[in-house]
């Protein structure tokens, strides 16, 4: 058996979570079968959960990205910036699955207590992303004074799982825009 | 056989419903087997599915009927207080079997047309009470001017879809009283 470097383990399970990202997207969770994941990976389901438990691990490994992508924007250009990514990806067809799984994750937080132990600390390192981002605008002043950075956060977590549900409902994207215009100036000073 | 009036068919029909509202939210869509609902509303199988053709159909009546329920407070109240009546319900444990119901519902839009065509008449009906609403406060001089009486709606729905989510991963209530104010008071004139 040849010696795999960890780059290269670190790079195979990359091209794991990207093919199945769009497996889960095209196909939700539940129709996201393992076949289907040997196709979209090119690889044996062997191969595949070497490097995931199963396919419940890798699927919240896909989430998990999602939400470690999502930070990044957060703490970049604030929650509204990542809504506005949402509404711009969901012209998209594969967008239907995509927020498929996103109820699914809403759905197994409800039911799976592991699974909502893990999720929370994606979730408060959103929240956190979120929170900070917050503080730094309220110093630059362009914040509202009257209102505090909680309140605020959660305004905002509130306009972005509405956003979720408005979209994996399959209700238009298209004239969300000015709605999210009303969103972000209410966070902010008159 | 004995003859049975209308009303009293009406009368079976609502009592079936009312059970069967309060085995859904302790058990969500899947946990109320038909075992359950038999139990709920002390009734064999055969007398329920004479009212209602199968459990899909009968659990579509009781959104039915929320939705019913949703446009009379709107209409009266408006959609702050609909999400005002939820916080306040959240506090009860059978409340997230409810709101898994309500996530039960947004997965069946995606997956199933002839659900969706029916719960898009019932859907319309909680919009259009909205716009009344939101058109009788512009009269009234309460609204904002700036932004029209559709994004307006938007946003609402928009906040209320969040909190539908938002209660549904089990996410606490308690806090979000001033996150609403902040709703309401982003749609009234400053």
């Amino acid at each position: 058996m040849p010696r795999v470097s960890q780059d290269q383990l670190d790079a195979r399970r990359q091209e794991i979570l990207t093919a199945a990202r769009a497996c889960f997207a095209r196909h939700g969770y539940e129709g996201a079968t393992v076949r289907r994941l040997e196709e979209a990976t090119g690889l044996s389901r062997g191969a595949i959960f070497h490097h995931f438990r199963d396919k419940d691990s890798l699927f919240l490994a896909v989430a998990e990205d999602d939400a470690g992508a999502m930070v990044e924007t957060v703490a970049r250009n604030g929650l509204v910036q990542v809504m506005r990514d949402l509404l711009a990806r969901a012209v998209s067809p594969d967008t239907t699955g995509w927020l498929g799984s996103q109820l699914e994750v809403s759905r197994r937080l409800r039911t799976d207590p592991a699974f909502a132990q893990r999720w929370a600390e994606r979730s408060a390192a959103i929240a956190e992303a979120t929170r900070e981002r917050l503080i730094r605008q309220r110093e630059a002043g362009v914040l509202r004074e009257d209102v505090t950075i909680d309140v605020l956060a959660r305004f905002l977590e509130l306009a972005y799982d509405g956003l979720v549900l408005h979209l994996a409902m399959g209700r238009p994207a298209g004239e969300m825009g000015p709605v999210l215009d009303l969103v972000e100036e209410a966070v902010r000073r008159r």
